[in-house]
Parts: structure tokens; sequence; C-alpha cells
């Protein structure tokens, strides 16, 4: 299988190359061969060839079967105002691969519950699959000035057919675990919203006769999500509200350097392309290069990469398990070592190999 | 002075007049005349004329010196397809009466404090004055179907003109409290955030430079909120952004039952209107009826309508200190007293008075 690197700035190349160690460790012990390239992406492809998202980039990325990044963007780039920017690789990868829906689990760690900002007693238990969509939304809208220069607009909009294949991938996935979907949205305020709700509980009722659909307002779900995150399965929402509710929830379980996602299009199987799977976290510029960065959720990205990109779910599993023993048995990078002793970059990998 | 009182819905009434029993107090105690008359909004209004707003309603709002309201909404009314819904005649009352800054103070009770949700180490001392516009944004950008109704838009849209004004009151705000001022965007991705920063940037510069400020993404602010919500002052941010993360934060003092808020718009004195006070919890449709409902938001919107709507700062004070007091002496309707003993609305607007 060809698996494209994208490692990216600031801390990225150095948890991409721990989380290639584990996928070579996985080749050897399963039987696999992965070829494995590295490409340019975000502030380090601004500097080497001013694109975010050079050609040969997203050429790689077109003709692999799986993609992995790092982190992008870092105060170099910051200027919101700047024409080049690095997220601006990072929307475009997601549009040009047709990268419509993002996945990102929620699950706390028994091990590391103390570290969450909620009590122990609310966010113990809590399981959440986000599914958000990601090439739609206000995000992809025509956007311009108005009135020489003094008004600025972008458009929210959404079509029944984007709305439709993201509920039907979020319903599946509802249909492997607990058979529960909330749909998120602002239908009491927003036209797209009204046609998400529409749409969805259309979708649901012919299709998804046996998953259950409970419809949420997203203001309201920005509270839930603190009293009451035990009562979530998974979790269907836009572009936006995706952004905004799936940080907000990744504080639940007290660190982000446990939390993979990956964005998923049309399976190459079905005449899509690949996937692509990365942390949830930043590029942390302020840790680059020491070797505290912690390199665990890269490697549960790697996991992701082999059930959801390569159909490897045996060898996706054992990944998990590793990382979840190597934090059981107290392996604390500084970020989760909550000022106890901790252990570097290198060496938490060395315990999940 | 005229203070137009707007019930509304489920427990809208109840609360409503609890207010009134402590306005009346006041106005007994310091010597002024209140003229309270009631107007009809929300679903009450729909089923009385049909219009969530009846003009009558809003005449009478118009000539008020303030505005009271309770709560809008309720299941029988709920259907988002449905073309009369009672928040139309909130978002209709924003708009016809220029209310363009919502204010939330979210500042946790030391006696209430067990009843977040976060950890007490984090959210102790919070103290954070959120400033949200309300009448442009997504909200009342204009909206619509395409495609034969396949595509529904709806524009996000802010102007020069509307980013300075909620600036300079925010800014303002912060000069009288802790000097810093947090703007909330989304300036990576979106063309009215980008205007948004450009031109908060710009009044800082040359109106406060002495007030600090400090942008941050809406992403970021929904984690932050959550790990470090004490490092926060004035928050100020956009309409929909701001609809998310009051919500978000309003769940940090661990009960809806005490948090006010109060939108503003030009003041009377300056050439514009009244301003409408109102607490951030629903309308309960649950427990109306019951006696149950907490009191104490309302009668704490009567004391910031006593303070920004009439220009009363020690009535206003007078009232605030008589909650506190009360909560701290233990008084607790049955939402905030954790299974304990509790009192009815009634009486816990007696410990009040
Ligand atoms: C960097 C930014 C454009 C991006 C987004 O808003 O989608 C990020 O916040 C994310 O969630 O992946
Ligand atoms: C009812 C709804 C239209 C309203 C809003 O979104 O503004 C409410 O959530 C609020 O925050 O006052």
């Amino acid at each position: 299988a060809r698996i494209v690197l994208l490692p990216g700035d600031g801390i990225g190349p150095e948890i991409v190359a721990q989380a290639v160690r584990v996928l070579n460790a996985v080749a050897d012990r399963f039987g696999h061969t992965f070829e494995l390239t590295e490409q340019l992406i975000g502030g380090a492809a601004i500097d080497a060839t001013g694109d975010p998202l050079p050609a040969d980039s997203l050429a790689a990325c077109k003709s692999a079967d799986a993609i992995l990044l790092g982190a992008v963007g870092g105060p170099k780039w910051d200027d919101p105002n700047a024409s080049v920017r690095p997220e601006q690789g990072l929307l475009k990868i997601r549009k040009e691969l047709g990268l419509f829906a993002n996945l990102r689990p929620i699950k706390p760690l028994d091990a590391l519950v103390d570290a969450s900002p909620l009590k122990t007693h609310i966010v113990h238990g809590t399981d959440i699959l986000f599914v958000r969509e990601l090439t739609g939304g206000v995000y992809f809208g025509e956007s311009g000035r108005r009135d020489g220069g003094k008004t600025a607009y972008q458009e929210m909009v959404y079509s029944e057919a984007e709305v439709e294949r993201i509920v039907r991938l979020a319903a599946g996935l509802a249909r492997g675990r607990d058979g529960r979907l909330t749909s998120v949205d602002k239908a009491n305020v927003l036209e797209p919203s009204r046609l998400w709700r529409s749409v969805t509980s259309r979708v649901m009722k012919e299709e998804f006769p046996d998953v259950k659909l409970e419809h949420v307002l997203v203001d309201a779900m920005a509270m839930h999500l603190l009293v009451r995150p035990r009562d979530f399965d998974v979790v269907v929402t836009g572009n936006l509200f995706g952004d905004i509710l799936t940080d907000e929830a990744s504080m639940l379980p007290g660190s982000l350097g446990l939390l993979p996602s990956a964005s998923l299009g049309v399976p190459r199987s079905e005449g899509g392309g690949p996937g692509l799977f990365e942390p949830i976290h930043g590029s942390a510029p302020d840790i680059a290069g020491t070797g505290k960065a912690n390199p665990l959720a890269t490697i549960l990205c790697s996991a992701m990469l082999l059930r959801d990109g390569l159909g490897l779910p045996g060898e996706a599993t054992a990944v998990e398990r590793a990382v979840h023993d190597a934090v059981a048995a107290g392996v604390r990078t500084a970020d989760i070592a909550a000022g106890g002793p901790s252990v570097t970059t290198v060496e938490a990998t060395d315990a999940v190999l």
C-alpha cells in the first residue's frame, strides 16, 4: 500500500516519524509492504515553494492509498490577512480529495480521566464519535467584499446531496455502535440548517429506521457536552458547527495528545480516493525540536489509517491496544504527566512498540 | 419610568411576576414610579394573534424606557419548518429596536461553585462579560433556496460600522473592569471574520490604546473556556459565535437559574431606544405552573434593567446584593438544591425582598 506522509510544521515531522516506526513494525509483524513517501504541506511548503499545497504534493496524495498528516501552521505564517496561509493547504486538500467526512472519536481513557477539566462523575464513560461535514457549509461558500470593501460576506450553503451523504455515513457508523444519531443544526434561525434537518429526517426514516435520531440546536449542544456527554453516541453536524463542537469536546479527555481524526471521502473501492489521518492537536511550535512532543495521537491516527484507510482492522486494533497498554502502564509524555515524571517522544513510541 | 413586561411562554409569566414584586419594592424603597404594562410575545402571541410579535407589542416596546422579557418558545410551537415561530418574535424585536449588543456576565457564585460541571480549581474566580453582536452576521443575512429548492443558503455578513459599534461598546466596558478585551472570530477561514479582526485592531489601537486586545479563533475559544476561564475579562464576538460560546459558558456556574442578560442598542440619551433584559434560561415548559421555577435570573435581570436601562446603579446593586445574600443564606429552588431541601418560586422571591 502507498502511504503519503505530510509532516507539515512545528512538531509535525517529529510525531509523524514516530508513527512511521509503528507502521513499519506493523508491516513487519503482519507481513505487509507499506511504501512511504514524504510530501510538503503548510508553512513548510510555503517556505519551500510559495504554495501551501504544491502540485506535487496534491498529485502524490491523489494516487496514494492513505495519507498521514502531522500538523500545519505556526506563528511565522499566522497573519490572517496574508494572501498565502498554511491552512489554505488543509482546506484545499480536503476539497480536492473530496474528504467530506471528518471523524473524531472522543473517548477519555480511564487512566487519564483525572486530567479532564470536567468532574469525573460527568465525563467518565463518555464515548462519542463526531462526524463533521468537511467540504461544504460556510467554509466553501462564495465570499468577498461589497460597498468599496466596507462589507464582507461569505455564504453558508448546503445542498440535499451533501447532507444525504454525510448523514448516511454517520448513520452507518451509528449502526456499528450504539445505534443512536444526534444531528446538530441551528434550524430555528438558518435556512441551510432547515434543509439539513429535513433531509436528515427523511434519510433516517427511509434508510435507517433502526437508528434512533435526535435533532439538537448547536447552542444547546455546546451546553449538553458539558453536563451529559455520556448521553451521545454518534453526532453529525455541518462544517462550522463541527469545528467548534469537536474542539470543545476535545477538552473532555483532559489531553489533546491522544486524539486522532480521520477525514474520509468516497472510498477507493467505490471510485473515490484516499483518506487523510491527522491528530487533532496543532503544530505546538513552542516545543518543536525539544523531544517532548506526545506522539500517541499520531500513532492512533496510524491505527485509524490501517482500519479506515487500508481495511486492516486487526492491525489497527493491535496498535490501539499497544497505546492504551502503554498509557495504562504509566507511560507519560510531559503534556499528560501532570507534573510527574515524563518520557520523551521516542521513549513513548518505544513503549508502544 | 415606563417598563414593558413581555412574560412570554412556559415559566415566563411566573418569573416575570416575581421580578415585578422586586421592582415594586425598589420603587417603594427608593421613591420611584414604575409604570408597568404587559404585552404579548412568542408562542402566547401566536396563539392570541397569529403573530409572534404583534404590532401593539412592538409599539409599546418602542416607547418604553426598558423591557423585561421572561422566556419564549415551547414544544407546541417547535417545528422549525413552521412558517410562524416564537423565536421570530425575538429576532424581530432585536432588529426593530436596534439591540445590537447582548451582554452576558458569567460569574459563578462561590456558594454554588460545587454545582459546576468543571472542577472547582478551574472555574473558581471566573468573571467574564460576554458581548455578543446581536443584529448582524448570518442571523440576518440574505437567505433562500436554489436549484429548485435542493440547495439552501444564508449569507454571513458584517460591515465595518457594525463591528466598530460593538467593539467600542465592549472596549468601553473593559475599561470599567480589568481592561482586557478578547475578540473571537474565524479569520483563518471566513471573510467577514477577517474584516471583523482588522476593524477591531484599528478601533482598539486608535481609540482604546489602554485596553489590552487579544484575538482568538472561535474553535480555540471553545477549548479555552473549559481549561482557563479565569483568563478572560470582556469577550466580544459575532452573533453566531456568541450564541454558541455564551451558551457553553453559561454551564460554568453550574446553573442557568442565576444568569441574566441585557440586549442594548443606542441609548435613549443618544437618540436610541430601550434595552431589553431577559434571563438566559428557556421557558422550561416541563415545570411551568408547578411553582418550582427559579426566579433569581429574572430578578437579576431587573437589576441590570435598573442599572443599564434606567441609570439607577445604586438600586441595581441593592437588588444584586439581596439575591446573593439569599443564595449565600442557603435559599435554593429545586434546580440549584442538588437534591436537598428547596423553596418555591414565591418563597425565593420573599427571601430576596
Ligand atoms: C486550520 C483550520 C482551517 C481548521 C478548520 O477550521 O477546519 C482546523 O481548525 C480544523 O478543525 O481542522
Ligand atoms: C431562540 C434563538 C433564536 C436565540 C438565538 O439564537 O439568538 C437564542 O438561542 C438566544 O441566544 O437568545
